[in-house]
């Protein structure tokens, strides 16, 4: 079977061609120009974008912040979305309650209302739950899209990256770290938060822009790809957190672990790119919105993402990301 | 557990409060009232919507049938549409090609263009195939709602009732009919006309409307809830296709066979209420959009759905409808 890249490629970009709102499903979102409106429709699947175990109010909030994400990173203003879960038949009433507290509660922090849905179940006792949540967001007159980094561009990252990949190395033991740098890397995996703030003051002052899920080269690689560029990262610059760092401190070959965060997925951060006559203008964006933000490379000629070491020499990365179909 | 509509009224409803858009739930669509759009979401799951064998083309076009039959129910026009899919792992390239060209039929047919989405894969080889579709449509300052059926309203329904049912018997094997019969029918199942010339051509003139999918009987039921009346249908008027009719000649007792086909469900004709003031423009509506429409029964005071027969004896129905948590 090809990837899922290809599948799209091939089999649904075609469907796309007769509207332009679609932007060819080369982006985050769909973007309703004539309504202002910006919708994305991400969906979670038991066992693939959360585990079995996970507790069903944080599940429901980290299925409302994915899709906040993708509205973040294009600079649109969430406001309501459409839900469809598909539960398992034997499902405890408890287990709906806890989902809907959950949605409950990040409604209230982020302003956003449910709109509308559906509500059904598998025909078996035992089977994943499945989320499907469609996301609207105003966007005035223009999103931030992926294919308007030019070469020269400075290249910026929101946050901290590698944190959500680590701990799911932490919650399937196969990493040991401190209680308290556990508590702070799960928290990073089940309750990303979208970068929504930040995406908005960046509209209009990012050339390409795109949040993090897949992982920080592969969606740097998107950004290069629609763009027609090659970007530049210098491993040293990602930024970490403190509980990524101590990690990276025990890893005997430094550069490899660097690649292997930056290759992890469920940052949710934004990952954008800006002229670097805008570098005070950014510095203010991420004052305001009190967002942390790095300056991490630069997009230059040919194609592709490139992680270098201090002196400029090439570190090699893993496989970029996940593809549903291959893993 | 609770039934379907309990866990929607007492978890999720509350969760639509903040934005009169989400119509609180209790209809169809949601309707964004600023931007003119009506937007419904219906997922279909594998052994519950469609069957495992069905050809993907045709799962695939009934995907995007049941939303846009959603959309002809209230009057808007469909435009566009996001999809997400969860396919088994071990899904064959052809069945995602053939699932895609269906797509393109129905777009074609229906003017509709695949705005955005997410594609993915279960972890397990073999698993359900989740079709999750949310559909969006133009609808200038209103929509036909579920709530403005009055006392003294006529009540109508498009088409004819019950052929998807009986279809489903057909193809389990537990009913035999004619060859030519069992064609029309499966084709009812697998391949609905969504009523939307009608719809559009009866906003404005309907008080009330809805289209069927859970069956005759139990979505008057929401009728007549939303609306607080009471709904009488005479069995003998509800309009049969001749398969239906001639399955009906060999059954004993004719109105518990009548009462079988109206709370079956899958039909996606409109069933709506209107003036008796209105009955020359409804007759008219049908006439220029080429649409059979049968006067079937009368808004009365009280509440829930009664069929009768002619003398306006009480005609004992069976359970009303499909419930995804009882069934």
């Amino acid at each position: 079977l090809s990837g899922e890249f290809d599948i799209i490629a091939r089999c649904f970009a075609p469907l796309s061609a007769s509207s332009p709102d679609a932007l060819a499903l080369k982006d985050d979102v769909a973007f309703l120009a004539s309504e202002g409106l910006a919708i994305t429709k991400d969906l979670l699947v038991e066992g693939v974008h959360f585990r079995a175990k996970d507790p069903r109010d944080l599940v429901a909030r980290k299925a409302l912040r994915v899709n906040l994400s993708d509205l973040a990173g294009k600079g649109a203003k969430p406001f309501g979305y459409f839900l469809g879960c598909v539960w398992p038949m034997a499902v405890k009433e408890d287990s709906i309650e806890s989902f809907a507290r959950g949605l409950g509660e990040d409604q209230d922090l982020f302003k956003v209302a449910l709109l509308g849905g559906d509500t059904t179940a598998h025909r078996e006792n035992s089977a994943p739950l499945i989320i499907s949540v469609t996301m609207l967001g105003r966007a005035q007159d223009r999103i931030t899209r992926r294919n308007g980094a030019s070469i020269g561009d400075d290249v910026y990252v929101s946050g901290t990256i590698g944190d959500a990949g680590l701990a799911l190395l932490v919650l399937e033991n196969a990493l040991k770290v401190s209680a308290a740098d556990k508590k702070a890397l799960v928290e990073r995996y089940q309750l990303p938060v979208p970068r929504l703030s930040l995406g908005g003051a960046i509209l209009g002052l990012a050339t390409a822009s795109i949040d993090i899920s897949d992982g920080l080269l592969a969606d740097a690689r998107h950004i290069a790809s629609e763009s027609s560029v090659a970007i530049e990262i210098t491993a040293e610059k990602i930024p970490l957190s403190p509980a990524a760092a101590r990690w990276l401190d025990g890893e005997k070959d430094r550069n490899a672990a660097i690649a292997r965060l930056a290759s992890s997925g469920d940052d949710y951060e934004i990952f954008f790119t800006a002229s670097a006559a805008r570098r005070r203008s950014i510095e203010m964006a991420a004052q305001v919105t009190r967002t942390p933000v790095a300056r991490i490379g630069s997009v230059v000629k040919g194609d592709g993402v490139r992680l270098i070491d201090v002196s400029g020499a090439l570190i090699k990365t893993p496989q970029l990301g996940y593809d549903h179909f291959k893993d």
